[in-house]
Formats: C-alpha cells, sequence, structure tokens
C-alpha cells in the first residue's frame, strides 16, 4: 500500500516539476498598469455654463472657465511575481517613446520583458508632450515633414537609403517599416525641465530605482539626479547633449559637421550628487574618432568626446562613470539603438553584468 | 527509510500545491509585445544628400527626396500561458487612447488585465494618428484648448465639475486627475476610413477575434466588418455615431440639442456583414428618454434612440443584437466609461457572460 501511494506522490512531485519547468519561457507578473505622473493644470478665464458651452463643437468651441490637464508623463509597468529590490526606470530619446523598450523592429523581445525575465519591475514612460503623454498645454504645429532619411543617418543606420555594412539590423524590409513607425512626434514646444521634472516625480512615486536612458534622455537623466535622492544608477545608452559640468570647469564646445555641441555648468554642490551613484553610458558603432563629411555620424563624434570629458570631470570628482564603447570592446555593428539591435541579448547581458558588479541587482 | 521518503515527498507536494495556489493572483504571460500596423508612406519630390542634408535642425531643414512613414494604428498584446481561442481586440474612442482598457483613473485593473486573467489574449490599439501611433502624414495644428468641463459633460461624469448622484466613479480627486490625463489629441485630421483600414489590416494579422469598441469606435467597428471576414463578433460600449443602415432604409437624422445625428447607408449586400455575427451593445446610466437642455446627455439621447433603430434593423435582416441600457438591468450609475467605472468587474463580467452565451469564450 506504501508502495502505491509512494510512486503516487512520486509521479505527482514529477508532475508538478515538469509544470515548473514549462513555466521557465513564462513571464509571470504579479502586478501591472499604467499612471499619469507630473504635470500641471491651465485655466481659461471665465465661466464656464454646461448648457451653454457643452456641445462639442471642433471648430467653435468655448472655452471659458474651463481646465486642461496636461505635461504629465505616461506610465506602463509591470512588476514580476517575485522582484528584485530595484525597479528599472526607462526612458527614451528625442522622436521615441516607451516602444524603444519593447518589441524589437524585428520583432523579437526588447529590454522591457528581457529584463522582466531576468526578475526586474519595469517601468517604461512616455515624457510630456510624447505618445500617451499627449496631452500638452502649450499649442505646437505638427507638420508631417518627410525626415525618415535624416533620422537614418542620425540613429546611424547608414547613408542615405543604405545601411552601414555589418550592421545590427534587419535586412528584413519589414524590420525598417517598423523602426520608421516607431516615431512619434512632439505634441508641444520640447521642454527639458518639464520633462525632467516629471521623471523626478516618477522617482519619488516609485522611491528607489535605476534610470536607464536613450539618446537625448541621456543628459536630461543627468539633471533628473539634481532633482530626487531616489536615482540609485544610471545607464546611458548614447547621450547626445546637455552634460553637466561644474560652473568653473564647462568645457569648450565642441564644433561638428551640422552644428555645435554645448555644455551646462551648476554650482559644484550639485554636480557632485552625479559623483554620488554608479553610471555606465555605452555607445556603438559607426562613431569617427576625427571630423568627417556625413553629419549623421558627426554628432556622435561631438557627443562621444563631450562624453569622455564628462567621464573625466566625475570620476576627478570622486565619481564611478564607466564609459564603454562597444567596437573596442570588439562588440560591432550597433547603432544608435543598441537596446534593439539584433545582438541586444548581449547588450542586456552587458547591462545585467555592471547592475550586478555595482550590487544594483 | 521508506517513511521517510514518503514524508519527504509528500512535503514537496504540498509546497508545490502551494506555489499553484499562489500563483493564482498572478497573470501568467506566454507572449507579450508591440508592433505597428496598416498606414502608408509618404515621399517629396527629389533627391536625398545624405552629406548636404543630414544634419538636424528644427528650423529649416530639406525634406526633399525624403519619406516618412505614418497613419499606422499602435498594439500592445498579451498571450495568456494557455489562451482561449478567440482574441479580444479592444479600440478606444474619441481623444482616447489604449489606456481606456489599461489602469483604471482610481487605480484599479481595467479590461485589460481582467480578460488576461480570464485566459484572453487581448490586443490593445491607438488607432492612426493618436497616442503611440502619433506620426501622422497629414498636418495638424494642436491648440491646447481648455475642454476639460466639456469633456465631463461629454462623457457624462456630470454637469460642470459637478458628479451626478451616485456616480459610479471615485470622488478622490487624484481619480479625476487621472481621468484627464488619459485624454492625448489627434495629431493629424480624423479620418475614420484610415482606422478602419487600420484595424481590418490588424484583423487579417491577428485572425479571427471579438472587437471590443468605445464611443466613437462603435460606428467605426460596424464599418470595419464590411473590410475583414475576421471578426467573429462584437462588443460596443455606447457607440455613438457612424450606424450603418441599408441604403434604402436610412433613418431620419436625429437632432438633439447640440448637434444633429445622421445614420449612413451601404448596399445591403454589404449592410447584411453586420447580421452574421454576434453583437451587444451597452448603455450606462443618465441618458434621458427625453428631450432636456444638458448637451452632454443629449447626445447620448440621440446615440441611443439611433441604436434602437440600428438593432431593430440588423435583428429584423437576420442579425443577432443584443442592446443592454445597464440601468434598465439595475445597473446604475455608469458614465460613458463602463470598463473603468468603480463596477467595472460587473461590466466585465456581464461581457464575459454574453461571449460565453455566444460561444465566443
Amino acid at each position: 500500500m506504501k508502495t502505491y501511494i509512494l510512486t503516487f506522490l512520486f509521479l505527482l512531485f514529477l508532475f508538478s516539476s515538469k509544470a515548473q519547468e514549462d513555466r521557465k519561457d513564462l513571464i509571470i507578473i504579479k502586478e501591472q498598469g499604467t499612471f499619469a505622473v507630473g504635470g500641471s493644470i491651465k485655466k481659461s478665464e471665465g465661466i464656464f455654463d454646461p448648457i451653454e458651452h457643452g456641445a462639442f463643437n471642433p471648430t467653435n468651441q468655448s472655452t471659458q472657465g474651463q481646465t486642461l490637464h496636461g505635461d504629465h508623463a505616461s506610465v506602463l509597468y509591470q512588476i514580476p511575481a517575485e522582484p528584485r529590490k530595484l525597479p528599472l526606470l526607462f526612458w527614451h530619446g528625442y522622436g521615441q517613446s516607451m516602444r524603444t523598450w519593447q518589441t524589437t523592429p524585428d520583432g523579437r523581445e526588447g529590454f522591457q520583458s528581457i529584463f522582466l525575465r531576468k526578475g526586474f519591475s519595469i517601468y517604461l514612460l512616455d515624457q510630456p508632450r510624447r505618445g500617451l503623454a499627449g496631452q500638452s498645454l502649450e499649442p505646437r504645429m505638427l507638420e508631417a515633414r518627410t525626415e525618415d532619411q535624416l533620422w537614418f543617418g542620425i540613429f546611424r543606420m547608414g547613408e542615405g537609403t543604405k545601411f552601414y555594412p555589418n550592421i545590427q539590423f534587419s535586412k528584413d524590409p519589414e524590420a525598417l517599416n517598423q523602426f520608421f513607425r516607431q516615431s512619434t512626434p512632439d505634441t508641444g514646444p520640447l521642454d527639458i525641465n518639464l520633462n525632467m521634472d516629471a521623471v523626478a516625480n516618477l522617482f519619488d512615486k516609485v522611491g528607489d530605482g535605476v534610470l536607464v536612458t536613450h539618446s537625448h534622455s541621456g543628459g536630461q537623466g543627468w539633471g533628473t539626479v539634481l532633482k530626487t535622492n531616489n536615482i540609485k544608477g544610471i545607464v546611458a545608452y548614447e547621450p547626445g547633449s546637455n552634460f553637466i559640468f561644474p560652473e568653473t570647469q564647462v568645457p569648450d564646445a565642441i564644433p561638428y559637421v551640422g552644428g555645435i555641441l554645448r555644455a551646462r555648468g551648476v554650482p559644484m554642490k550639485e554636480f557632485e550628487k552625479l559623483t554620488k551613484i554608479p553610471i555606465v553610458i555605452y555607445y556603438g558603432d559607426y562613431i569617427p574618432e576625427e571630423e568627417v563629411k556625413n553629419p549623421g555620424q558627426e554628432q556622435w563624434r561631438a557627443a562621444l568626446l563631450m562624453a569622455r570629458k564628462w567621464t573625466k570631470a566625475v570620476n576627478d570628482a570622486g565619481g564611478d562613470v564607466t564609459l564603454v564603447v562597444l567596437p573596442e570592446k570588439g562588440i560591432k555593428g550597433n547603432t544608435h539603438f543598441p537596446m534593439s539591435d539584433l545582438n541586444n541579448k548581449e547588450i542586456a547581458q552587458l547591462m545585467y553584468d555592471w547592475l550586478k558588479e555595482k550590487g544594483l541587482n
């Protein structure tokens, strides 16, 4: 009799183990959702009368006495079953949205799901006046300008319509189609103070966490550290502008073909906040060290040069910044979007290893 | 010895059962992601020279020879571990986005997570020129007009700033703050043909499924049935306009305080497609049967009247439309957003029961 029970229980146990094994491919979520954070309210003079002014008329609507809620960030979050201590907060770059961190253009998992599977709580944001946070308190004309090829160049996919050789981007035309359709315009004037305030508000709400930035949010990320004490580390992919230096040590602006890159100065006491947390910066491939004719590359030559100066300035003041130029580590072919390139799992592993090294995992 | 093994295995079994019990509160995802669908590409005359035109200049940028990808829908999907056969595709209303179906204004789970827990695959879309699908191929001026109170009225929350009595909406000011911040503007001219094409494309990609609409997408939903064979049922919350009748039976337009509601005619052969699938329509509370002075309510008096005519027309032609006015079933206090009102679990259960009754679960 005991043998029967034994066998029965053993089979049950095997079955349970099998069920758990199957679950390895699954994403187990404890909680997920969305919310708005930050922003403000504008109000028009006068008194709103719901009878007099309550009919919808898109061309002739009285706004008197009414309010408008806007300039908030919009956030999507997922908390896994057994989350690690520090969540990751992902902030997109210029012309982009939370889509940067979701499915890759060629249809694979992005950092959202990759890091969720590694046990991190994930917060993805659309900054104020972008994507799902579209309600701006300031007007803006959207011009629908044709500029795919401009961005193809600036995002270092290649020149014109021709990819760089050995690029970590799928040659399936649908991948490029999906990539272009990730872009979404500013629905109000771009205002980095508004953005930084909203992200600082998000950290105040979420608590301690690690900020992951991309491109235009890189410099805004440094600025946000000055506005909240909850940022415990930063991973910055290809920061492009708004580097912050002590006001007595602001380096000369860096001219490049197509523009000029200026740094910003703040009091040393403010700057020192950047020395208190570990920071890692990654740049991809196709960034020249010397001046070239192609403005799409030039912008990043200037950014990388500034990032080197910035790394030295923060570390000289006692900070902990690691600057990684991926091709110097033998990782080649990355565009301006390493987080969604073909080798994004390798890029994610690098980030994970750094988080682990710094005790942020 | 055997007793020890027995005890050990029994404890392991209990532990596994406990682990499975804990998982009941969890959302188990097999796959999740995002993609763009539909849309087109516009192109400017001339030739793009990456050296000449490749520098970013927001005020003076040549667009010659460049393309712009736009007018697509943007989709977020989640597939549970053991999905039911038919996925649910959720389409927001006017001025709204996929946020309609996510977390409620008072912070509870919306239909996305509620139906995911019930085992349905979920697709949430932002229609072309809205939210994460912000790239329009046509220009548009965004005016940032103060109109919170206008929508407070049209969405039947109340009049001016005063809630209707017994409303199914939290009185916590943060709930109303979150509600207003769900709105996001059209980033191009509203074009229902563009929208319907994108959603038909989505069904062609996903295959058979059930369409869930809200407000302005209601009538567009009827129109989308004419463009794809993959819609196997429709759940429509408060459809407001674009009701489709046989061209020989188009009812008179319905005037109301603040506007006039017209119906649209199509050939009987087209109309008959609407008779081939089960459809349920839900309306909430505070909709008068007789004319009142408040335009915010009047619009829905007209919509409900038209929906009654439409239900009769489809059913007379052999269709299967059920029209549910929630307060007539004793479910009171619902706004224009039953899916995120305080009783949204009850509303979801009604929808689930209907899906089950029609064999769509």
